[in-house]
């Protein structure tokens, strides 16, 4: 179905996903075309050729429909001829190894399943993304954005995800937590509460609930939430440094000796800012599928988009969606006393 | 019930509630004394006053049992001896016009519906909070606890008290969005989605789906969400303060000129954490009940616990919890066509 591991990242890129498409995502292409990066372009031929400055020749591959961000993921079955579905079609068809959106989040899972199918073992995929933590270690979240409304036996699938990313990542024995509002067992709403008995069969190291504070200070390696607290869960991160960047300047204005600190520091907070802003890191990782789809954030400006296509092609060229889903295929096969966590979706 | 707006506050503590009580909750009170607050003790006496210090002396009423924190908020119905309960209980009697309960958050609800009833119009009571938005303005989060698998009428309810506190505290019209992960509607999980309709129908200023990032930007001067997600987003909150902390001093480690930056920029930094940290601001508000009620962190510590006890004497000085309770009466007496925001639990 996919190139041979080692063959020549080729990125697949919705350039209708996103809500300054085709625009900003034609543009971060050509950005991204420029630092060496293969790109092919899908979308409607004619608009998607407008965005491209004279001169500039990028493959494109037409789609007449789109599915909108406000369609349900749904739409991604009917619209065949969508762009997100002609994206993941070009997997399929061996012509790219990768694929980048950043349209409908739950279309793109949609979409991929439908043209790739879920990876042995996976019952359902998830977007997987990362955090710094306090303590100098990496915190992998799971799912961050397509599930809304899971059962627990998803969230099951998320742990097995998330574990098994984290240690292609190089972590040894991850320390699985279940994202709650408190770390007694009982605490939780009931999807939380019911996923605790399936997560501590499953084999990885479940560590029980973790409150998103203790996960910060390093508390678990990864965090297993469902796709809509997951995903308020990296939007906070986000608000959070927004606000307390706005307040930290507020207080500076007021005194000269803050200013001069703050002019001191500026390189330090920059060196944090790059780790923490999607822009520069691009996207998240959609799991459980047989190759690497990156999805990005819906508001990506074009930087964005080239780091999106940056993150698509490096985990093309280290196969690590691939390396992820043996993982979790040899993790599943070692309990063949069927956990609910091998249901289908 | 509650003594008249202008008595002099006294707060009802409850001092076997919270990780490190009653050792830590005792000394809490014994420096709310010391700077001027009065203060009843309630728990199991011997216990309770052996943590007194020599020649400090706090009234105390007994209670025998106690609420744990692992156990399900309705123990507090049961369990009509516990330390929750009678400490609202003084409130019922007229002995107290506040109280500090740094235990089990959902016991806590209870007890205090059990013992003072729902203020007139209010279908579920709700946690509430606030965070510095990024544009200087406050963000008020309603629910931040108790209620973690709420039907969409909660949500209008947490919408109701919500509209009604950031009134109280001087926003001429508040903006009202509805926590989700992303802004179109139809976005969100299931009782987001159901909410939507709901909220839309109340006598407030509804401005759909907010994102947090938005929101901690400016989009809204409240965010209304369950109990579960709420919670999470506070604590994300806290961890990404203390993330961003170590990440700097980390940076500021290698670098000579970022350390005279960040020696300069302390005080600045002080100041955030003061505004940020639950610690200095005591705990949330139980809003929709008669009388106020302060929950604080089960892990506050004396300082903590002084912060608390500090807010509950604030909001009982000003009738805070009361006007909320009056704004909330008069919004739903003017839709008399019954909508589901007023319900009864």
């Amino acid at each position: 179905m996919s190139r041979s591991l080692g063959a020549r990242p080729v990125i697949a890129l919705d350039a209708m996903g996103g809500d300054d498409a085709p625009e900003a995502i034609v543009a971060g292409a050509v950005a991204a075309k420029a630092a060496g990066f293969e790109v092919i372009l899908v979308g409607d031929e004619p608009r998607v050729r407008a965005c491209l400055p004279a001169g500039i020749d990028l493959p494109i591959v037409h789609a007449p429909t789109v599915v909108a961000m406000d369609d349900k993921p749904l739409a991604a079955k009917r619209l065949e001829d969508s762009s997100i579905r002609r994206t993941l079609g070009l997997i399929r068809a061996g012509r790219a190894t990768a694929a980048v959106s950043c349209g409908n989040s739950g279309a793109t899972l949609f979409a991929a399943v439908l043209e790739m199918g879920k990876a042995p073992g996976v019952d359902r995929p998830a977007i997987a993304t990362s955090l710094p933590r306090a303590d100098g270690g990496t915190l992998y979240l799971c799912d961050v954005g397509t599930t809304t409304d899971p059962e627990p036996h998803h969230l099951a699938s998320f742990a097995l995800l998330g574990d098994a990313y984290a240690r292609t990542m190089g972590v040894a024995r991850p320390r699985v937590g279940l994202l709650s509002n408190g770390e007694e067992r009982g605490k939780g709403n009931r999807v939380v509460q019911e996923a605790w008995a399936l997560l501590e069969k499953l084999p990885i190291h479940f560590v029980g609930n973790v409150e998103p504070d203790d996960a910060f200070r390093g508390a678990c390696d990864v965090l297993v939430s469902d796709g809509f607290t997951g995903n308020v869960l990296i939007k906070t991160v986000e608000g959070t440094v927004a606000m307390m960047k706005a307040f930290a300047m507020a207080k500076v204005e007021g005194s000269l000796r803050a200013k001069a600190g703050a002019l001191m520091l500026r390189p330090a907070l920059h060196a944090l800012r790059d780790e923490l802003d999607w822009r520069a890191r691009g996207g998240a990782l959609l799991l459980g599928v047989p190759a690497p789809v990156v999805v990005g954030h819906g508001r990506s400006d074009p930087e964005a988009v080239r780091a999106a296509i940056g993150l698509a092609h490096y985990a093309s060229e280290h196969g690590l969606v691939e390396a992820v889903a043996r993982a979790v295929s040899a993790a599943t096969e070692s309990t063949p006393s069927g956990t609910d966590a091998q249901r289908t979706v």
